[in-house]
């Protein structure tokens, strides 16, 4: 029940299970069109995908080096420890970010987003994190980001490297020019594939102004993939295999019937973990349906409650980040969560409550937590 | 018999089936740490590692990105694609690069490097591509490098991508400050893994100068691994425990059979194809013995060759690289290279070469091969 890696399907296991073939190859093109196709069906857009061997991270930095320029502006919300890694790298490139920052269990709103447009016409790009893992919190508003970006051009990239798949994305329709994720997320495939997504606007104004780097040189992938289908460095050949896998699962279940049901899972989450006794970091209205972050009980000691979770019901949750270290923990809802994880969940955490000594109800917990499953 | 990715051990790619852990955990350290202490030994340095989640280039940047700063001066030996790459991206930090350039079937001379250096008293770095991949030339004189670097305590990078673990390398010893290499080639492991390794100096001069970038910045991976032996970014997983097992059986092995194994293997496929009437692309001294360049025969179409050779007898070779494109082809004499695959590569290329009309000596190449691999 990590927020990533989550867990990872047999058949996308066994998928890694392959001689190597020949990244110059017929093979490596029959491998490698059908992630960047399945990928874009995934992010709803026409335009052009690359994977990535790096981690989400990598996928961040690669979208801010080919089109943060010295001197741009950009607007970016910040309320935790991704947002602000985010803000960094847009500095690094010489980017002048506009923060709009907040507490760390909230998001800005929208009007907060719109007011720092009206304060910055020339504004070159609006950048932000869809789902802030360290907090729990998520942007519900990309639909509506359009009408103000569309006031001069400006690019819109989402940074949804822990969400895209758990959550709507409407890439295209959006106006979204970038987006990423990483594949140990709502994918759940394994860490080390990270897809980035650019629509054609984008990807002209980036072969126009490539950057000064190697690895993360998307007009680089743009022009192997045109001319061969390659990718201009070795790729973690294994990982896309699986990433393949990953991809087809999805497709099978369907993209909304998917975010249905990680939306169900992380409702009868709140819902449950709340009536045994826990309260969520998250402000209500930027509640994440992916990543669930719980407030510590008085003297609830972090490690031995993880350790305990883990050694005894083989359940694991991630601790804090950053500041929040020893205050939060974090529940993933991410790629195959289903009923039997969201039940053995509050029941593993509640039972390790009650052996540390805090009275909870599971009863209650369970309850709730089965009748917002019903649908599942 | 591709120049990477090699062929993959079965303990390898059975060790990559493993349910996800989490990787701010003590599982985690339980695989890292090993994965660390494991890459010195093979690099024979005291000093400190990091496994990138990233293509050999990757690895390469990183060593670029913290050690070169705007205007450092830099000597790089230049014979083909990827030493070219690598002055490109010290030119793009900011370096300007004294390049020592050379034929692409020649690497730089000894001399030629000492000459650089007496011109460029105030050079910060001589960088170079040990195993040059695109022409199948070595550089074969690193062990006396130090004398040159020593005069003004320059730093001395070796770009090892495709060779490290099947050549000699001697880092502490030989003064080398920097040493990356890919997973996917000598070590016989899978691609997506890239170890770096950085002697106390060059670490500390990384940490008091940090670059200016988020997924290749060595100092930040330093800081989490002395604090928690942890990496600052999700690593590709189930490329670490394939890279921790291939480490394994190259220890299992011992280096220096290893080495020995590589060399016989190499003299064997020089000798072998030579008598079937091939000839090296790289000149007699330059010659790389993990990477085999040989010139296509007259008329010998590229496409043809290597498909006929691996439909009929599953044999993988590359193609030329760059401008060598359609005049050569490259086996790689890497990771498991044994006996039995260079018996079986020189009789089918032999045998592909019959089959497209070209008259060659099977017989004189098989028995010569086999009296150099009469070691094994």
């Amino acid at each position: 029940m990590l927020p990533g890696p989550t867990n990872v399907p047999e058949r996308v296991a066994r998928a890694m299970y392959v001689p190597m073939i020949n990244h110059r190859s017929a093979d490596f093109v029959d491998l490698y069109v059908p992630c960047i196709e399945k990928t874009k069906q995934v992010f709803k857009t026409e335009g052009d995908a690359v994977c990535l061997s790096a981690s989400g991270t990598g996928a961040v930095e690669a979208s801010v080096v080919n089109l943060v320029k010295k001197g741009d502006k950009v607007i970016v919300p910040v309320n935790g420890e991704f947002s602000n890694r985010l803000a960094q790298m847009i500095e690094w490139a010489g980017g002048q970010t506009i923060r709009v920052e907040t507490k760390p269990g909230v998001t800005a709103t929208l009007d907060q987003v719109r007011e720092a447009f009206d304060n910055n016409p020339d504004v070159k790009a609006f950048y932000c994190v869809w789902n802030e893992t360290s907090t729990g919190t998520m942007i519900k508003y990309l639909d509506r980001i359009k009408d103000l970006t569309s006031r001069n051009d400006a690019f819109y990239v989402v940074d949804g490297v822990s969400i895209v798949g758990g959550e709507e994305l409407e890439m295209d329709k959006w106006g979204v020019d970038i987006a990423m994720t990483g594949a140990q997320k709502a994918f759940a495939a394994p860490p080390g594939i990270s897809p980035i997504c650019v629509n054609e606007r984008t990807k002209k104004y980036m072969m126009n102004n490539p950057p000064d780097t190697m690895y993360f040189n998307l007009p680089r992938y743009f022009r192997y993939y045109d001319e061969s289908k390659h990718t201009p460095f070795t790729p973690a050949l294994p990982l896309l295999y699986a990433y393949n896998e990953a991809m087809d699962i999805i497709l099978e279940e369907g993209i909304d019937n998917r975010i249905q049901r990680h939306r169900t899972c992380s409702a009868a989450l709140y819902a449950g973990l709340s009536a045994i006794g826990l309260t969520p970091f998250a402000n209500e209205d930027s509640r994440s349906t992916v990543v669930i972050a719980l407030n510590y009980l008085p003297n609830l000691e972090d490690a031995t409650f993880r350790n305990t979770l883990a050694k005894e019901f083989r359940v694991l949750v991630a601790g804090g980040f950053g500041n929040l270290k020893g205050k939060v923990f974090r529940v993933g809802c991410m790629g195959e969560v289903h009923r039997y994880h969201v039940m053995r969940t509050i029941s593993a955490i509640s039972s390790t409550l009650a052996m540390m000594g805090y009275d909870t109800d599971p009863e209650a917990g369970l309850k709730v937590a089965s009748q917002k499953l019903s649908s599942l």
